[in-house]
C-alpha cells in the first residue's frame, strides 16, 4: 500500500489573494518576520498499489486529469509506504 | 531564511466530505485501486529567520494561534532552508 502526499500551490506569477490575507493576519499578531505566505491545497491518497513506478504514473494522470488545474497550479508528490 | 511547508489535515474522527467527492470523481474515472482520499489545506510561509530551533517554535504557535482549527485538524511541518 502506498500513499500519495500531494502538495499543490498556485504558480508563482498567479495571484495568491489568501496567502496574502494570512501574510498580513501573522503581521497584525505582531511575526513581523513573515517574507511570504503561499496557501494551497494537501492531498493524500492511499493506493492499492506496491510498485511505486506505476503508482507514481498513476498519481501524476490523476493530478492532471482530475485533481491539478494545470493552469494556474504547480503540484509535486511524494508515495510513501504504509 | 527559511521556508515552513506545513500541511493540515482534518483529524481522522472528522468526516472529510471533500475527500470523499474525489475519492467517488476517481472511482467514475476508472481508478479502482483508490483505498481513502482526503484532502486538506498546505502553506508554505518563508520567514526571515536563520535559527531552526526559534523557527520552529514560532511555527508551532503561529498554527495554534491562527492557523489550524485544533478542535479538527491536526498538522505537521518541515522547515527547509534556503
Amino acid at each position: 500500500m502506498l500513499i500519495a502526499q500531494i502538495k499543490v500551490l498556485l504558480k508563482e506569477s498567479v495571484l495568491d489573494p489568501q496567502g496574502q490575507a494570512v501574510e498580513k493576519a501573522l503581521g497584525t499578531l505582531g511575526y513581523n518576520n513573515i517574507e511570504k505566505v503561499r496557501v494551497g491545497k494537501y492531498l493524500e491518497i492511499m493506493l492499492a498499489e506496491n510498485n511505486r513506478e506505476a503508482a507514481n504514473k498513476q498519481v501524476r494522470e490523476m493530478c492532471e486529469r482530475l485533481l491539478i488545474n494545470a493552469v494556474i497550479e504547480d503540484y509535486t508528490f511524494t508515495l510513501v509506504e504504509v
